[in-house]
Parts: C-alpha cells; structure tokens; sequence
C-alpha cells in the first residue's frame, strides 16, 4: 500500500479558485474579472502584441481570448491596429484608461498574496515561487512535447 | 519604485491552466474532465455526503456542482439517495463502476505531479506543498471571514 498521493494539483486547484473569487470580487470596480484583468497585465509588459500571442502566452483557448479582448475593448482598456505585415493580424495596445488602472489592479493582487502568505517566511515564499516556477516550466515542456 | 510584485498568482494561474488541459486529455477515456474527476476523489472520501457540502468542500459554485453531479450519474459513477433526516436533500455515493476506475484517475495524477516535479527534490516538494496549505487555509479564512 503505497500513500505517495501528493495533494500537489489539488491545493493548485482549489487555490486557483480562491484567488479566482478574491481576483472577481476585488476588480469588479474596474469592470474586470479574473479571466480579463491577465490580458491588461500581459499587455502591459509586451504592447503591440497579436491576440494568437497573447493567448498562446496566457495558455488561455483562443475563443476564450478572443472573448476576453473583445470585452476590454468594448471597456476602453485595450485598443487594436491593423498589423502592417499581416493584413489578417491586429495588434493589441493598452489605452490610457487601462495604463491608469494598472498599478492599482497590481495593488489588489499584492494584497491577495499578502493574506494568502501571511503566516509564511519571505524564504518560504521564495522557495514555493522557485519550485512553482520549475513546475510550470515542465508543464509547458511536456504541452509543446505532445504538439 | 518598489518591484516587490511576486508572480505567485501567475504561476497558480497557469500551472491551474496546464493541469486542466493535462486532466482534460489524460481522463476523456474515463469520460471524465477536469471538472468532473474532483467530486468522485472527493466522494471516495467522504461517501454518503450531500451535493452542497461537496460543493462546498470544492469550493466550486452551486450550479457548477449541481451540473457536474448530474453527469457524473448519467456516466453511471454516482448514484444519490434520499436522505431520511431531510427530504429535500440526497446523499450521494460513488457506483462500483467509480469505484473501479478511482485507482486509474490517481495514477494520471499522479503522472502529471511526476512530470512538473521532475527536477525539483522530495524536500523541495514537500516546502512547497506546506506553503500552499497554508495559502490555501488563509484563503478559506478570509473568504469565511468576508462571508
């Protein structure tokens, strides 16, 4: 009888979903959930970026996507432009009102990991944050292994 | 300008994502899902108890559970009983055939935490895992304690 069942994936899980209700509750005031504040957040590091780019980057679907940005556009928090060299692409912008309301969706994140590592060292934290992103680099590994 | 922004959030949230597509691939021989596989663990568990409290428990939405529910009795993995000390509830239970299949469920987990975790250590891992429960405990607190 071996007990090796990490509960690994399920504290992931259920985490995600906590922080999924924090993220809903706390950016409702800007209009954003927490299936759209990520795109403002991505774009904010790499503007000028595609919707495939972004979705591919986001490991989000592409309907799911394509939902998500038509939503902040319709917002006033992202703005498209034809791409040059591909008459079928867009390329994606944040607009000022999005620019303005970063560093306070950063805010309200910060304040979830806040309540959520509490009780845990900056070491500890650190450690988690390491091995999370070795993790998450395997699973992208093993998705573009099996195509 | 403090960067002090830990990506923690951003690696549940992707590592959330890979793993469902990971439990979407490995589990559709079981008919089962990302969304589905989590109520038969929960039940191997906890047999005989309500679909609230395994709402609950999951911390998933009341609608999303009442769907899943009814789909995993359809596939024939969970029978519901009437609860004799209140009508308007029913106890469910995991079938034989569930029953048969639990074991396999585990193994692709299982799997999929061998393949994210392959170059960190046992001690690494088992920081890592403490530190989320704890996330995850102060998640639930402040979601208690916001009602």
């Amino acid at each position: 009888m071996k007990e090796k069942r990490s509960p690994l994936t399920k504290f992931i899980n259920r985490l995600y979903r906590y922080t999924q209700s924090y993220t809903d509750d706390a950016l409702k005031k800007f209009n954003l959930s927490s299936g759209t504040y990520p795109f403002l957040l991505m774009l904010s590091k790499n503007e000028g970026i595609s919707q495939n780019q972004i979705s591919k980057e986001l490991n989000v679907d592409k309907a799911m996507s394509a939902r998500a940005i038509k939503r902040l556009i319709e917002l006033g928090y992202i703005s498209k432009d034809l791409d040059e060299e591909d008459s079928r692409a867009y390329k994606l912008f944040l607009t000022d009102k999005a620019k303005t309301i970063i560093p306070k969706i950063i805010i309200e994140i910060d304040n979830w990991i806040d309540i959520i590592t509490k009780d845990s060292s900056e070491e500890e934290q650190e450690l988690a944050v390491g091995f999370l992103r070795k993790a998450l680099l395997n699973a992208k590994k093993y998705k573009d292994s099996i195509g």
